[in-house]
């Protein structure tokens, strides 16, 4: 098996594989570009298993590294735009990429990420950029790697238990049984062109490439959601398809009031939809799947058709086929249907395991399953519902904050004693950072002065966007947080 | 990973998955009757790896069967119904086979098939049935053995250039690549109903099966194929698609004024589909999808879309998503587009190999490629064209008949010292079978007996339709019989 683009290009060469804004490839083209962009990455030295970190927003150049990667065998690191440098540095540290390719757009960041050991490249012209620029390096030779299923495609940095991200390594395995699963699902159809607006640096966005070349479909990238920008592209660019989290259906819905006939589905994923979204979408006729999903499962885990949301509000459907989903208590048994429990999922879509990290990989895959940490059910119909994501995520706008990660910054300052982060609702956004901090003995700090730390440290959504001291964290009988009392007194404030 | 009809009942269970006649079953409700059928299979004695002969029309049982044999791990031989018992003597000898399932249309050829060591039972209940009744066994404890995509699903008998059938090993694999494969060339629709006239017996109708439940579609099955029953199914039962051979198409062409809007593709297979042919359909708005396909590659190799065919009518398309076309000259050196040569195949959907036949599998992938003996080109877009199939095969009616296994019949009579068979055109089946034969020196022989020998040895669409006595047949320069000289001269006598 040549690697998917290959093999697309083999099968339907002048079918359009991209658009972005006024600009078309057909994946021939595509793939004429990414041959380009194979021997630049062979001339910078790279050689197959080496690790290139990607820290840019969803542009063209940014589809034919993903390509470039799978045919040279290098692991993709896509990083996350909006993480404040320390995270970066850390990312980067942690999977120890010796290349950063950044854009114009991030180059200030990244520059700064360059040390003895990593070399920071633009893809974008020398004039435009100060760094490097690895789009003006003339292609050397190089040699497609025999592509196998089993290496890993992608390493995504999740939210982890620890308050450190944790590396997900993703396999082409797992996005092919996932895209194929998908589409046995969702339906194909040969003229579909799927509106990606999520970024290339989160699974589901990513993932959309993949099913893209595997079904021969056309995607619609956009540097990232605009809601007019988006609005104007679905009924332009003829979208048959959109993922889409809940902040921006929400969003869309209240600028458009009538929705294109072409559009066949919105997978709305990401974090719980709301009843009274869901509503709304209903009565405007979008045809919505809701769907649960998450970076260790390659995306889609289950899925609910527009048919069964209509009937089934909230409900994200059955597992995909050959996904598994199982419902444990505390000690690792299957509940009875209705009752919670933590979400368990196996099959092929699962990941090969956190990088350098085998003690979270053993704890997550723990008997061959993925435990999520989500909690849900199974209704007697085996469809799943997803009560909470794990009470220690926030999940605000699509992306997901670990409140460890914000108290270990928050932490960091001299001033503060201790610091609890907790998600409060927001009307738009589904969830936002709230924060209460205790102060050292004597200490003086400003709730200003406190956030401008943390800012430097920590990606802007991460940033708490309420922020109170208090004389004492609040405690359970048996010492810990007592973390919903937080979240209370905090909700009392808005 | 667990055969998928288990797999596709945790999904969608109360999916229609099979209708014939009026009757219908869910998955679920499938999934029940082929436990029943496993619980019997392994009261009869099968233990993983029997081969299981099945000679039957199509019906629901028929498909129990094939997911029965999944769960337990047994190969299943389906066998042609239209063979004549010598046929279907030599079949189950050349496999083994120890059990011959049949119903009571069957049973009187399958009763004489009975011998020490094979048993014959009938799937019917019995009173209708004077053969054992399998139907009325009582199920026994069964152990699903534990499911392999590299196990063999079937032993489908092919036409081979000894004179003798071959037994092409169709691994679960080839199902899955090219059931994959199909949905993202032809698309695919959560509410798709597959309408299959095909027999079980040809990897076309087999292949239906299996697509349907990993996409999670309804068959509609039809016992063979009538002209009026098929015509009113395709509105009555909402067909979607529809797999037929070019014989099929003409006939429902000449009946059908109308095509329902519903339908979406017609998958016509099997032969070279006549230009005429094409031109009628197009005219009548049908939306034919040409493909070229054969046993050893699961199906499918190549298939063009409704659009494609209004361009490029004859063509059949690119390969499908994995598989990979070639056309190679007498060394195997692959040849420029447009110049003809044998098409040889490679990729996922190619077959294990011929069943206890080393040779003849050595010969047929030879190099890793399926040597397919039809002659084809590829065009500057890189679309096969069928230029012929192999020229010892004659396609009647989408059944493939070798000449080489008639001549070795004909030349069985005493009377008769050599025979030479070839293909005529026919209107209404494409070709038809044709032979000129010579007399053993002084032996009388007439028309009508030789095809009474015939007859009981041969299946009926495989006698000869025309047979004329001559005194030498023709020869080459190099001695061989001139095939294309006997052909022209029988053409004349139409």
């Amino acid at each position: 098996m040549p690697d998917w683009l290959t093999e697309r290009v083999a099968t339907t060469p002048e079918q359009v594989a991209l658009l972005f804004g006024e600009q078309r490839w057909t994946y021939a083209a595509l793939a004429a570009e990414v041959a380009g962009w194979c021997g630049r990455l062979a001339a910078m030295g790279t050689r197959p298993g080496s690790l290139l970190a990607v820290l840019m927003p969803n542009r063209p150049e940014y589809v034919c590294l993903v390509h470039a990667a799978a045919r040279l065998g290098l692991v993709l690191v896509p990083l996350n735009t909006r993480l404040a440098r320390p995270e970066l540095a850390w990312q980067l540290a942690h999977t120890g990429c010796r290349w950063l390719l950044c854009d114009h757009t991030t180059e200030a960041v990244a520059a700064d990420l360059a040390e003895p050991g990593r070399a920071v490249l633009s893809v974008d012209a020398p004039g435009r950029v100060r760094v490097g620029a690895l789009a003006a390096a003339r292609p050397g030779p190089f040699t497609p790697v025999p592509f196998r299923l089993d290496s890993t495609q992608a390493i995504l940095f999740t939210s982890g238990t620890s308050g450190r991200p944790k590396a997900a390594m993703i396999t082409y395995a797992n996005h092919f049984w996932s895209a194929t699963a998908s589409a046995f699902r969702l339906g194909h159809r040969p003229d579909d062109r799927w509106l990606s607006c999520l970024p290339l640096y989160h699974v589901g966005g990513l993932a959309v490439l993949f099913r893209a070349c595997l079904y021969g479909i056309s995607v619609i990238l956009h540097p990232r959601f605009q809601v007019a920008t988006v609005n104007d592209s679905l009924e332009q660019d003829g979208a048959t398809l959109v993922s889409l989290v809940p902040t921006m259906l929400g969003r869309l819905l209240a600028v458009r009031p009538a929705w294109p006939a072409a559009l066949r589905l919105v997978l709305l994923g990401g974090a719980a939809a709301p009843p009274e979204l869901l509503a709304a979408a209903g009565a405007a006729g979008v045809p919505v799947a809701t769907t649960y999903g998450l970076t260790e499962a390659a995306s889609q885990v289950a899925t609910l058709l527009p048919a069964g949301v209509r009937q089934k509000p909230g409900s994200v459907g059955r597992p995909l086929l050959f996904s598994r989903v199982r419902i444990a208590d505390e000690a690792g048994q299957a509940v009875e249907p209705g009752r919670y429990g933590e979400i368990l999922v196996s099959g092929p879509t699962v990941m090969a395991g956190y990088y350098r990290d085998t003690a979270a990989t053993g704890r997550a895959l723990a008997g061959g399953e993925l435990h999520t940490g989500d909690i849900g059910y199974l209704d007697e119909d085996g469809d799943l519902w997803l009560v909470q994501r794990r009470s220690d995520i926030i999940v605000s706008g699509g992306e997901n904050v670990y409140p460890a990660e914000v108290e270990r910054v928050l932490a960091q300052h001299p001033a503060v004693g201790a610091a609890c982060v907790v998600g409060l609702p927001h009307p738009e956004w589904g969830q936002q950072v709230a924060a209460l901090v205790v102060l050292q003995p004597g200490a003086r700090l400003g709730e200003a002065e406190l956030l401008a730390f943390s800012r430097q440290r920590l990606a802007g959504y991460k940033q708490p966007r309420l922020l109170r001291f208090t004389t004492a964290l609040p405690l359970t009988a048996s010492g810990k947080v007592a973390r919903a009392e937080v979240q209370q007194a905090l909700a009392e404030l808005l």
